[in-house]
């Protein structure tokens, strides 16, 4: 008998498992570029909004307002940066997390570099020229399924 | 000439604005349920993840382990639950976030209540019967799209 047909085993809900993912799978599933959820404490509270990002070098870098939130809240340890992938219909989805510390790169070659990149500009309005890199301590996801 | 056909007076990345969302748009993007993320500090760091929610008298709610990480981090204030859906195609989206202070649901009534509206068991694996309610303190949003 497959797993799948053996769902009815486990009752009405089926059998939920989730599963880490190791580094691997989590630098594949950031891919080298997306759209990802930024977040960081800001007087106190965290907040949460998405980021258009880059993989480059081994960092993780977006694009923000130079006299915005973001920046005023910068260099930052303990940030996070996440994207994920859900499927409804089948209860499954897979969550990847960069933790780490945020800065402001400040470089020009690097700079120069990036820009180079991340050809794309921003969906948000404004200028929006100070790239932000948070740099990983931590990868971590998890792959969450019905068995 | 309309806005869409003077895209071309802003180059070729057309003009970008964004949008703050009012309380009444930010709870109908909520709905009565759906996947979000929550954030909150566990050992001096963010951590996000999804959470599969309900909103419910004016509360948003998810299940999580009476074991886990979550759980040892409650009452915790300043934490944030986030939702998005964005348009790659169209450069557009938004994003929600419901900001306040979380807490375990201790109430037995209110337990029961709970599990009559959140019918779903959660996707992930092991037992997840701890309710946690997210108590808004500000409700904030926004939309960006291509003008």
């Amino acid at each position: 008998m497959s797993e799948a047909n053996a769902s009815f085993l486990y009752g009405q809900g089926a059998r939920h498992e989730d599963y880490e993912l190791d580094a691997e799978q989590c630098w594949s599933l950031l891919g080298a570029s997306g759209v990802g959820r930024f977040a960081f404490l800001h007087e106190g509270r965290i907040s949460v909004f998405p980021v258009g990002y880059l993989v480059f070098r081994g960092s993780v870098y977006f694009r923000t307002s130079p006299g915005g939130t973001v920046s005023h809240s910068l260099p930052q340890e303990g940030v996070a940066l996440q994207i994920d992938a859900t499927q409804p219909a089948q209860k499954s989805g897979w969550s990847v997390m960069v933790s780490g510390r945020a800065e402001a790169v400040v470089d020009t070659d690097e700079i120069t570099a990036l820009f180079g990149q991340m050809a794309d500009e921003p969906w948000a309005g404004g200028v929006r020229d100070l790239f932000v890199r948070v740099v990983p301590a931590e990868l971590t996801g998890r792959r969450v399924f019905l068995a």
